[in-house]
């Protein structure tokens, strides 16, 4: 009979990369993806882009701004559990050398995006695939219903 | 490669009991469930509201804002295979006796709602409740993703 809690959105103006996410998202949905931004699969982890893929594939994206944007990451690598296949996306000024080699790489600005490199897929066991898929699946309906209500 | 298509919103305004949605969305919340209204779980059935509970569950419920809205209904039965429990919602005016009594039953307006009537649970099966989920949130995603881009 509670209430379902959903963390507030942060200052979108605030957050650095969120105008690269604009842009990944609407790549996303040109490759048949539903994107869903400021995802929170876990307590204390939050990834800037999730997409659920026409038979369920899971990806998330990072959108990283600027080197100290990367560097200053210290959660990255767990995100790595909660998904089929992890992607950087950067704008064309950023250090690519940067990136470890065996993520995904997406070049992307406010308005669209590419996807330059294809990351290998380590496919999500049954279980936490169906959670994952149910946790977005309200996440996004509340932020819907939220939005329309406004 | 192909743009995802949703069907368009009809006119909130010129569909009977979309009022009542709005209300049964409010009260599916605070039960805990997250209400999408509108979804099509498979093509030539729409579905009101659609809900997912914090465990999964799925519910539906139809609007009915009049005896003719629900004698003209020959589609109902349908929905009964994709959700765990099915509901109708009406206003203090609709005569409840035609309502068959093995479904549940919601007294809604335009501002919140009562489950008057729990019904049965028919859980779905495992196949059918994940692809109904990811249909969920798919389609609750791409119309979040819509809403904000205007």
């Amino acid at each position: 009979m509670t209430e379902v809690e959903m963390p507030e959105a942060e200052d979108s103006q605030e957050r650095p990369g969120i105008t690269l996410a604009r842009g990944v998202c609407r790549l996303l949905r040109s490759h048949g993806f539903a994107p869903l931004t400021e995802y929170v699969p876990v307590p204390g982890l939050r990834v800037d882009v999730m997409a659920l893929g026409p038979k369920g594939e899971i990806w998330v994206v990072e959108c990283k701004s600027c080197r100290a944007d990367f560097t200053s990451d210290r959660k990255w690598a767990g995100y790595l559990d909660w998904c089929d296949r992890y992607f950087w996306a950067v704008d064309e000024a950023f250090p690519q050398d940067l990136l470890p080699e065996d993520t995904g790489l997406i070049m992307a600005d406010a308005w669209g995006g590419e996807i330059l490199r294809m990351p290998p897929e380590h496919r999500l066991a049954g279980a936490r695939r169906s959670a994952v898929t149910r946790g977005f699946a309200r996440a996004a309906a509340l932020s819907l219903q939220r939005l329309r209500e406004g």
